[in-house]
């Protein structure tokens, strides 16, 4: 299935982001009636800063023989119990779908651009259901527990490219934490609505003909440009065009950036998230010149602690 | 008096920046006893997203008589009543004072690159004064009140620095607005504690020898990287490194950037002073590398609508 | 029209009922396909503190024609352009319409208990018309647009329900402020989604041999619970139960509630609105022991300065 | 040592209560050279709604042998290293210094009304400690933190009050959890700028003669005003006044009061123990009729879950 990406199948939204976003869930309730069943919606609330809402498709071009330089699929892992949202079971589903998308589309793991997940959170509601039947929920706090459910997606994307350590399971890896393990591909966001993973795959293969392509990098902190900067003047040498950014943003956990002190994670008014997409979503906007790209905040396992990861989507001349 | 720039006169908090920060409050408290008294401390509250909490100090470089290519004087306004805060008069005060120590460093304004001023605000109990004189206040809402000031001192200074329209006088530029008034020099933030306004002049002299030299620029928008990625440039291509960047920010009051929405303006749960902070300090941190920068909120008349003033001081080697 | 109220037409929603609340449209959305065409819904944002989402509806017994002690109409003024939100115009439209609907209902003014008005508010992009048709805003804060559209609708009420000052008239009344003029019955709210005003009254005729009353009552400041306490014990020995309350609720502008400091009015992480909500929701849901009550923030000429309007909907057994 | 109690050892403070509470630090600061070194401050931060910043002063009468009526003591802890933070050390430490100060008291454990403790919280840098020692922090969050390091203090209060269920020892408790275990008497809140736990007794010794007294009750949930309005009626039929009252509250950590549903923990805008303090201090104020009076968010294992303790010290005309 070839693609023309006008835009990408992607959504940031005005609200906060957080459990409390009903912008979120107004979209989704705005939006299902008018899209076909077969579409996959991937949301990432908040648009801090300079950020601008706005909504990315993915439209099969004519009958999906065309070759336009992107592949893509989308796909969805079981519901998940509130028991396992966080935990091994959700790495091992997402791991599972992933290695099963790439396998239908019959590219390699090499080829892979961008792995979206949107995977679920702990409601208050899902919190009592775990109580009741007498287990401990692995936070008790519906906040945290959006890092935990990204964590196990990144884990699992990880997984099925070949991203973890030699020899190192999903079991030891959801236990290794987010300096030892991390995917350069993985971009996973949390939502309030969701009971199972959504899943978007992008691909951009190396022996296609196809105009548009896809590249991707990372920031290696919440201010690395390299990669981005590369990206740019690339893209303009061989006057090709930036279609779209998918960037991943984290407030880096240690309290530091380059030795220097930030503020993100003790501030008691501002979630970090909010924080790190208003800061990475104004270094991007200022690169490309563009505000329409989407930064997803919360970064665990996606690009390496304290940055993340970047998919830019280009169209050639 | 010329002066050994370890680095500025100013101070970014990790308060809010906002009415209530008290960690502005406390780090006077703190820091007063510590300088001399001749110092001038001005601080600027708020350090979102990647912007880190720092000092930066002017010192002068022995007697003051060896020319290290900065220049620098600070001072002080007569006590503003609460009804004058934002009125012509404040514009009028800043103005005068500013023209005054000009005059008196014996600099031309053409040398100027930066004054930084930091002026009073409407508290509630500024507020009730104002109304048991039975005057009317120029705004009865604390915050705007901070926006209204830092424009009467951004009015003030563009008089001073000739950079008013032709035969336009500081009333007329008062009711004129952001829009057709505005200076490429000043930089003014407001603070609860302060009853007149506190001046700081760095002037980088055209025929000094010195090695610390500053550059201003201006944002044209709140991604506007031009005139910054040309000093990082030349700057390095110099082989001089950049010591600090005092920078004004704010969201664009059309709600737009290039054609597209914002939601700095219609966010209720965070402060637009403080979205734009973190959004141009994600930039600025990115090109230069360094997050103890200064990006100070509310840029009313201090660079074009929606962007705002930036003042590179650097060092040759 | 003679009501059965199960419970009223309201509903308070757990968004921050202030400029950027998306629950208010989510329910919006979700809501009126489901509610006859005829039916007015009045919402109000926020349910800070111990405050429950919940919704009250107002539903005609059988045909209307069976005396159920309560008579409520609902109605809408002509939509207003984007100068006149909060203007003479707006007070004067309400004032009209309510007015009209009471002669329409044939009661006396003095069996009126409530007049709910929904108002529009100032967006970004009604303020970008308003400019561009060369006209000066009331405001240029939407947060602000709110509080001066409150205003206009408790004028617009007061001067139907001849509760203005002898021979005061709609423009000088507007002029007067919030010290002088408030309404014992009005309850506004403003919402970013409308056009016009919604206006739902709800009365007690004092013939009427039906079982559900309302009555009213103010608070004189935010912790007055002189008129509600007065009402639970009235309704208790009468072996009555309230069904719903509806208050209003502000930050005093002073800064004073009896003769000490509150900080609502100086926090810029919380609005006020949300302050007042949490804080007189706290005192109602305590008293009445129900937390599914109706607080609406921005009591702006709806009862005295720094209170507000309070209506009891009982039933008696 | 006898009390003359003009105001209470505590202060509640305008900023946000939480990690970045900058105004705890001033008052810190601007405090503590001017009081004795014998004295010990016990803050909690957050005026939130209309709860007013003030200070309460515990101040010996003369040499302390008359009897007030009231009996206070202050005490420390030894300080605790970052992995003790919430954990049983810190609940064994504050159990052995309360007993070790009642029985200096020469009282009976019966006659204390109120035991206030301020501890300390994980900062980012006493993670990065935890962290760099090759142990696991007990959370990750600094927010969180908080709550773990009030359960241990109430977990210790109520070991030394014989609070613990029969036979129940203090680690069995800790892991109980505040649906089981709590103090009626524990009132705990923590600072930043801590390493040890303050402690504060206030006793009402039942033989006393002094017009000075303390009371104590629970709320068995955040709009539970039975004990209060009992005291209130009380002390107003014994022609004696309120001096303070000491409250905690919290938000139910369920997501429900009485039925139904309330926002406080799926606000991501809001932390819970501001919503929490607004509401509870709405209704205390409005009972009491007085705005300054401490109340402290997040109860954990201070009164029934959801509730929280209340301490009143009134005097006898």
């Amino acid at each position: 299935m070839y693609l023309n990406l006008s835009q990408c199948c992607a959504e940031a939204k005005p609200g906060n982001g957080c459990v409390n976003d009903f912008s979120r869930t107004l979209s989704t309730v705005v939006w299902e009636p008018q899209i076909p069943p077969s579409a996959v919606t991937i949301f990432s609330g908040g648009t801090e800063g300079v950020l601008s809402p706005h909504v990315t498709f993915i439209v099969q071009e004519g009958d999906g023989s065309t070759d336009t330089g992107l592949v893509a699929a989308v796909g969805r892992t079981r519901d998940l119990g509130p028991h396992e949202i966080g935990s091994d079971a959700q790495a091992a589903e997402v791991s599972l779908k992933v290695t099963e998308m790439i396998a239908d589309l019959g590219i390699s793991i090499h080829d892979v651009r961008l792995v979206l997940v949107k995977c679920p959170l702990l409601t208050s509601e899902k919190l009592a259901v775990i109580r009741q039947s007498g287990q401990v929920p692995i936070t008790s706090d519906t906040y945290d527990s959006m890092a935990k459910s990204r964590y196990a997606c990144a884990v699992g994307v990880a997984s099925a490219l070949n991203e973890l350590p030699p020899s190192m399971d999903i079991s030891t890896a959801m236990a290794a934490g987010t300096v030892k393990v991390w995917s350069r591909i993985a971009s996973c966001s949390s939502g309030a609505e969701l009971e199972d993973c959504h899943i978007l795959i992008l691909a951009s293969p190396s022996q296609s003909k196809g105009r548009l392509r896809a590249a991707c990098g990372t920031m290696d902190d919440a201010i690395d440009a390299r990669d981005l900067m590369h990206w740019v003047r690339e893209i303009a040498e061989r006057n090709g065009h930036i279609v779209q950014v998918f960037a991943k943003a984290e407030a880096d956990p240690t309290g530091i950036i380059r030795g220097k002190r930030h503020t993100m994670n003790t501030d008691s008014d501002i979630h970090s998230t909010r924080h790190a997409r208003a800061a990475v979503g104004g270094l991007i906007a200022g690169l490309t010149g563009d505000t329409q790209i989407y930064v997803s905040g919360g970064a665990e396992g996606q690009g390496p602690e304290g940055g993340g990861t970047l998919c830019i989507v280009y169209r050639m001349s």
